[in-house]
């Protein structure tokens, strides 16, 4: 409980705003972790959790219009490419992603979700929001409904970022 | 930017708190794995990201009490145990981890922090802050430290939940 601190004023160059900024990076680590740790229904076993962050990232990859190969999800995995490949054959073995030729690049193999690959994120997507819920379940439910919006504005603010692997990134903002 | 969506009221049985909270679990697929795409000064490489999700359990345990074992870091990190093994093996070799004897059970080997651990923890969670205040950089100051507090508030109900391969969960809550 170490990061339980109260807001009072709301700028930054305060010590409250401050202390608030530096366990971030704390929180951001144990977020999607523990999400997964709630009582959901189904269960979800690692299994799950492991197909889940590939088909996470042959969909965003998707959503955006690139080409996912094996090499880029063991990227974004921050596994070895043995490791990726693995992961990505359980899921073509048992009917969630097929590989595909590369409309860029003949040399190459992406990979695209199934239907039942789909069907699975959703369900995944459900048990997450049934996570959420049981985390959140004594917030006022205005305040949770404020943490989901702040949490998508997030991840919209994010899609600007450049791939992980890509040398072409924006200058380094001044240090506030 | 598929799930920009704005929030007028805030009742969940209304159709655009329903929107909100259905996409919560896309957006936390995304957080941590995006954050860290945004430039930091030093830039974070592949392995530190490894090596800070390695101790970034470690000291978790530590901060709740628990001991960590590599079979445990495998557990949380969705990794078979030998890539965790490797994973704590280069973690040793650099000076961040040591290892130690249960105080609860002399046959096991448990995992502590270094101060040279501590320290690469403590720069990383700077370099995280770094990543956030360059990603919310656009928005309104009360808004970004709005969701700062949010996220240690959700951060302090998770801490609650049982751990991974723990069986005593609690019972599911009623769908709401």
């Amino acid at each position: 409980m170490r990061y339980t601190v109260r807001v009072i004023n709301t700028d930054a160059s305060m010590p409250q705003g401050e202390a608030l900024l530096d366990a971030v990076g704390t929180a951001f680590a144990r977020l999607r972790r523990r999400t997964m740790q709630a009582p959901v229904d189904p269960p979800v076993g690692p299994k799950d959790l492991k197909r889940n962050l590939v088909l996470n990232i042959v969909d965003e990859a998707t959503e955006v219009d690139t080409e996912m190969t094996v090499g880029g999800l063991a990227d974004h995995l921050l596994v070895d490419p043995s490791v990726a490949s693995r992961m990505v054959s359980d899921c073509i073995s048992h009917g969630y992603l097929i590989r595909a030729a590369s409309q860029q690049d003949g040399r190459r193999t992406v990979l695209h979700l199934t239907e039942e690959g789909t069907a699975l994120l959703s369900r995944f997507r459900h048990q997450q929001r049934q996570a959420f819920e049981y985390i959140t379940r004594d917030w006022p439910e205005a305040e949770r409904l404020e943490f989901a919006r702040l949490l998508l504005k997030y991840s919209d603010s994010t899609a600007k970022l450049p791939a992980p692997g890509t040398s072409n990134r924006p200058p380094l903002p001044p240090v506030a």
